[in-house]
């Protein structure tokens, strides 16, 4: 049974009050619910964790490689400027997947570059709190 | 049951002979009847095609509004000009999801941007031949 | 009586259907038929075709030079990035003239720049279906 | 019957004087004699200015807004920087048509881009004297 | 007792008429009248000029430096290219702060920029009419 | 009576002992005192922190939200790369003023721009110390 | 015996007619004619068509790689934009060698970059036809 | 005996007063009076004039070409922004110098392109009110 | 007895175990022991640590102003974006020596720049763990 | 008999010692051996020359004008920056054609550059030593 | 008496020959004798050499300062990229003036920024051999 | 015993004469006499030579491979722009330090980009005459 860590970047825990039109109407709380429910059915088991602090993103990074099997991250506004997350991503040898609940090809110009996805596996754009479930469904062929 | 049409751009009716460290070794049609198979898990019906014509895939998307639920399409090459592809997927209602076999944004720098993304319901790149699984998967999210 | 070819780019057979607040209710059979009366009462005889494909609308440029004694064309998505239709309009004697439905200079960045106008005889851009109707105005004065 | 203001920039008194080979042989007296003719026929009325000061364009565009129902401008060189009168042409309600003598899409490259396309109803650009008569046809459908 | 000019870039004199979702309701007479009130309370006499004129502005401000102890200035569309408003405001002694309506950071690419600010003592941008006020409280410390 | 959270950003606790020719003489204690001094002849109360932390900037935000009624912020250093404070600032509902010690546009090309003007209510700059106290009062007209 | 294909780009079948000063007097069916003489004399057999399409470029291309041994291509205007060609140059296993009637260095700006040189083998531009009989030439020491 | 009109540009009014160690310690009138008696030694007669406003300079362009057979123009900041009075320049047939008190290729980036060279006679920078002189000398070479 | 702070940025606690062939086979602690060695040898007593947190090194280069005489710093993924540790390097008057494991100017394009070498006295890169020792001989010239 | 001079730029002497996966296994002597040998079979006489020196390479296409009928240059490192070169290339009246053995096309991007070009009867790049041979070819056609 | 030097940089050794339409008809002997006549009028004695080498020209500015009490300089083809040259006139205390026969802002894109402006005394630039003469002039009030 | 050749780049001949601001008191003899005395006690003998010539300094590389250990080289001005350099720096195969005197990081944009450094074994900038001394003590790690 895989382990899979979930990292939830800054804001990411304003969901549901914040800009609705953008992000949907789920709060954190059910979103990390729906996630673990999606695990459980594809018989992983989540760790959710959500920071402002780009510090405590980059050394749970380096943590989870000795723990978990692979990393489900939501950079949020980290993903086009934190070369520290990048670099701490290509550093670790499990499987990293990118995912953003809304489309970022869409928004703002400063917002369509992410300085990750060159050092992630892959990357999921647009979904809503659907990105994080296909994200988990792609950890399985990652992982074998 | 939701039918769905899956397109293949320019070049991919290579697959497994080209370039393999990047794209892989599985051929078009290995890739068409794994999707089928999945598809029909899910309940979707698939039809696919490839095309090396911008044309005739600007032509096909805009008639896929009549026929299909949802449209999932790799772009190759003409994910980065054709602004003729992306004023179809514009212009028609049903969703379009964008696939990529490998991670287009550790590339060369042409190949990080994508003109259509915009205008897609969501992106989803470099998880291989897996990315048209799990646009499949995403499919049900959006047409419900 | 001049004869004069009305091309109508990619995408543009949806007028009518797609994205009304850009460009108008009108669909394409009404604008020929607005054309055509124009025309008529201008002297003019039209011939007017639509397609997605840019070979073959540089192929029909390429012709136009035995048939027609002018082009009216609004390449919609391959204004652009088609150096091949510049190098057609750019090699044939006739004069064309390039029109746009909507005002492609309050748009997109990418529409702002159009790379055929620097070889077209003139441009008309923003008054609707009515920039065609100027355009064969306009055809008068330069093929006298 | 229609009030139509027609402002000539910066210059443009030189015309029939200077480089004819891009401007043509008309003087500005003839093309207004020109404009005005063309005005009676479509049952429009038209006042014509011309002024090398920017400031004295802004007021009189803003002033227009009682007395005219449509502006014809040709801002010359001011096209590529005058912000104010962009401002101006954004400010007021009636329609505001750009005309450009020669095809500045294709002289040097700073002429290539208008800062007020943007905020004009249409441009026209490219067919000598005949762009204000151009003009003047699409001054109709913009009022009614 | 200080002696403040207060001087209103080209198009400021529509206050009140155009565009309000951006420049709010109150008209420039009522503007002036709010900021002449407060000036009163703080032992300013004010002086207010508007024009749409660079020329005029940059005398006023060269003029300025004898008769008054410092200038507010809303340069409006000239923030974006007037050297010549720039180098009248270097050239002076006297403080000038620069006030906009509206947050100019917020609004188009080209407005982001402003060539004044370099050389103004301070600026203030996006309090509506309240901008004046603040420039007006700022002047104490400044001209100490 | 309003509460107002004052936020300022990294390095500001070295106020008074660096480079004081574009900073000026008093530090940071002497600054707030002024500002609760100006806040309580204006009615507000204000709590005043500073941080080298951009997380922790971010959560302070965040909560703000709860309980005060306006933010004005000095982000120093994270003014011009912090996409995660522009975030926060954007999510939250209460106004937030934007405030600088020196006037930025006058300083290097990096520091001429702001990511976090265009999400604030407005902007404040050069005005030293001072620039705190307009912001105070700034914040009535705001919260009303 | 050596087969080598030769690809002429859009346009070129107005060899002979567009712009001389630019592409010399000859047309298309003497400068193929040329290249067979030519061919016959090193012992190669060439096949030769022209298509101002891009999609049925890249098809021929893809089928050269089983009845050819090199592709002299010359791609005219989808030098410049087609990456679709390009990937399938770069898919394809036998040498091919970019030529170009004009030296495309000293040309418009936009004509000096080729998006597809990096892909080929070599490049040989601006010897008029002579460039087709220099490929043949260079074909020999390429595939042997 | 030759005629030449002096154009002194934006702020140069100034002189004397403003920024003494960019632009030296005389004034206007000074220099005038150098010119003038240089002039006179090399048997022209001199008009100048100042001003800061961009249309009446332009005006003043056009108006010289009757009267002068030649214009030392110093445009000040005009030289930057101005394509009014490039234009103007570019009308006229008699020669233009264009010359700058300071070396303005050692100011500014901004200030390092002159919009305005292109079209000049020639360009003399950086030698103070001897530029003046030196571009008295000019005009005799020019006007033969 | 000179005290030196050396600060590790972050990502460097992985040393040893990441990209080897980029950065060496040295673990921090090795790294560390060295450095400590030789500044044992040249009279210097150091004191190292490692942190992935901006908002802490900028505390620690702060306070490091009173008990230490230099700082060498390896800023790592903070080189590239961090101002605020380039503004506490710039802050402080103790000499700040830069140093780099890998040569940053042959690799990515984005890591050729370092925001923060204009501050500090010198720059040394590409040496492996020797630049932390080549920094130690530096820190004597600079102190005295 | 022709006679051509063969010029070969900096660091080519070090052919068949560096960097040989770009630029071959021959050495120097070998290549002007191989192009002597083809060039006495088209009847033409070569001078072969190398230097790492810029004003020496001026200095001999100045003279070969007189001496020669045609040059084959390979400017390797000045290509990219000599506009001295490129000067003495536009200046004299015999063809000067450009090679490469390299496809600089395909190496780094300042590489992909030729500032020559331009000026160049002609280019051939990337068939290694037989980009000489290809250009003794040429000659015949060029000098005719 | 003052001595200049009078350095005549790459291919101005072709003047006479070489490109007349924008260089003139004057060889370089004829230059050099009517700038030698010019200065005996005003008191100067010239030396003047010419060279295609930049290390030779950055030597006799650097010995320059001992023998001359000023330099006049065409650098021709260096003007656009020699920071050797550069550098030598930053480092002598004499004055250097950049001259100029072609109005270079009237010219290619790359010939119009010169990297030695910045510190030169002084620029002129368009007057034909007329510049140097106009240098000799200036020389004068910049060695008093 | 080590060899080392030290390579001063053009005006370093000026080094006591010319901005000592910049570059420090000490000129080039006591500069290499310092290198000498630490080289002797490191156990290496050093060659130094100094050329204004890129030709020149090309060549000494070259021939360096065969004679030296390694070469530490400042290459002045040639830094920022001279490819030739570049290419014997990469084509040789002893290592190469780059060393400059001044923070070339802390200067003008143009001398903060180093064209050398990415083929370099290393770089040390900023430390006046000791980055030389440095230099050799990283000479030891490398050639080991």
């Amino acid at each position: 049974m895989a382990n899979v860590l979930v990292i939830h970047g800054p804001n990411l825990n304003l969901l549901g009050e914040r800009e609705k039109e953008i992000y949907g109407e789920a709060d954190l709380v059910q979103i990390n619910s729906e996630i673990k429910k999606k695990a459980l059915g594809l018989g992983h088991q989540i760790e959710a964790f959500q920071s402002n602090d780009e510090g405590e993103i980059v050394t749970q990074i380096q943590k989870a490689a000795e723990n978990y099997k692979a990393i489900i991250i939501n950079p949020a506004a980290f993903t086009h400027y934190s070369i520290a997350i990048r670099d701490a991503v290509a550093a670790i040898k499990i499987p990293v997947i990118e995912v953003h609940l809304s489309n970022i090809y869409a928004r703002e110009e400063f917002r369509q570059k992410s300085i990750i996805s060159a050092v992630a596996s892959g990357v999921i754009s647009g979904f809503g709190s659907q990105s994080y479930l296909l994200a988990l469904e792609a950890v399985n062929s990652l992982i074998e």
